[in-house]
């Protein structure tokens, strides 16, 4: 049986969820609390020293971390629907829209990085979610640019079927809804995720419907 | 002709440099100045809207961003030698552990990251330093209990030949020196490095070999 350690409000949980279900596997969940800080609990520390989740737990019993390698696994492992396309270039651009969500809006905005500054740097409540806004607002911006901007951009991120691209984009909105950003200059970025949102594949994925959801 | 457009110190155009070199091929580099934000200017937004360098046009005059998506180009169009294993589980492995580095480490390092603490938050010097060695000690330590406790590390991160996870740990290793962590507690990382810095591939990609190094 494939296991997710996840977590429903983690977003990258999130992402590897939207990929099981792209692929119509079956897979069990295992909640961990980050609130609780469970993730750093002996259990979870014994399937990575990270302390972090997602980590899948496969059919065969290895585990892995890292959302965007889980989902390049599920994507080698099971091949259809394609979370990536068959050109070299398709593919960089597929993996280089991902990786702006997933390397420069998400790190700096995950929990441990919100705790560091109310704790450490005792940064206030307001100049915390304006860190929060400004790396959603930086990197939505290019984002939107380059989604606009590009014509390999279709009904999705990259023509029109989901990719990897859209995996990332969908959970960093609902990230950016959750904090209020203001979204009226994403009209591209808005436009593809209510598409993508339409799938019962993103819908089911969604963090208020996951087993631990508060 | 390929051409590289990055800067001597940037640790994704390290990464980026060592992948070129390790495939053999012949680029060009076309520095642009991070520190004098020639990032943030007209032409090299017009290649990147995110105003970030890596940028590699290819031969064939395709611009692709990301620095590991970059990697993953050259990987699939230029197979030999492989920075990836060939099992399934193998390459996860190895984008896992790139990925604790560009994912968990260097987005929160990043220069853009160290300017806003200092310009927005009034972070003093200390603080801005403490941040920067916290994020390397958490992110190193976790990799190290990687490293050190799974049997498919060898010589290099997996196994006895590099992949994309040594492309990852030796900038990230290189920026942890020059802000003088302490990394007496990551003897597995330290050793691996040293391994790979023996191979001209990776020596030729230092920061100070480079033709805008200051």
């Amino acid at each position: 049986m494939t296991t997710l350690y996840g977590y429903f409000r983690s977003s990258a949980a999130y992402r590897v969820r939207i990929a099981l279900n792209l692929k119509g596997l079956d897979y069990a969940q295992a909640p961990v609390n980050l609130v609780k800080g469970e993730q750093r609990g002996e259990e979870n520390l014994a399937r990575n020293p990270q302390g972090l989740v997602p980590i899948l737990e496969t059919d065969e019993g290895a585990q892995l971390t890292q959302s965007l390698a889980i989902c390049e696994y599920l994507d080698e492992r099971y091949p259809a629907p394609a979370l990536l396309p068959a050109d070299a270039v398709g593919r960089a651009r597929v993996r280089s829209l991902a990786q702006l969500v997933a390397c420069e809006i998400h790190p700096l905005n995950n929990l441990k990085v919100l705790k560091y500054l109310v704790g450490e740097l005792k940064v206030d409540e307001e100049a915390k979610l304006a860190w929060y806004r400004h790396w959603i607002a930086e990197g939505f911006a290019a984002l939107e640019a380059r989604l606009a901007g590009e014509s390999a951009t279709g009904e999705f991120c990259h023509g029109d079927s989901p990719t990897l691209a859209d995996l990332c984009l969908v959970p960093q909105l609902f990230n950016a809804e959750r904090f209020e950003c203001d979204l009226s200059a994403y009209p591209t970025i808005r436009r593809i995720a209510e598409r993508c949102r339409s799938l019962e594949a993103f819908a089911k994925a969604a963090p208020g419907e996951q087993p631990d959801a508060g």
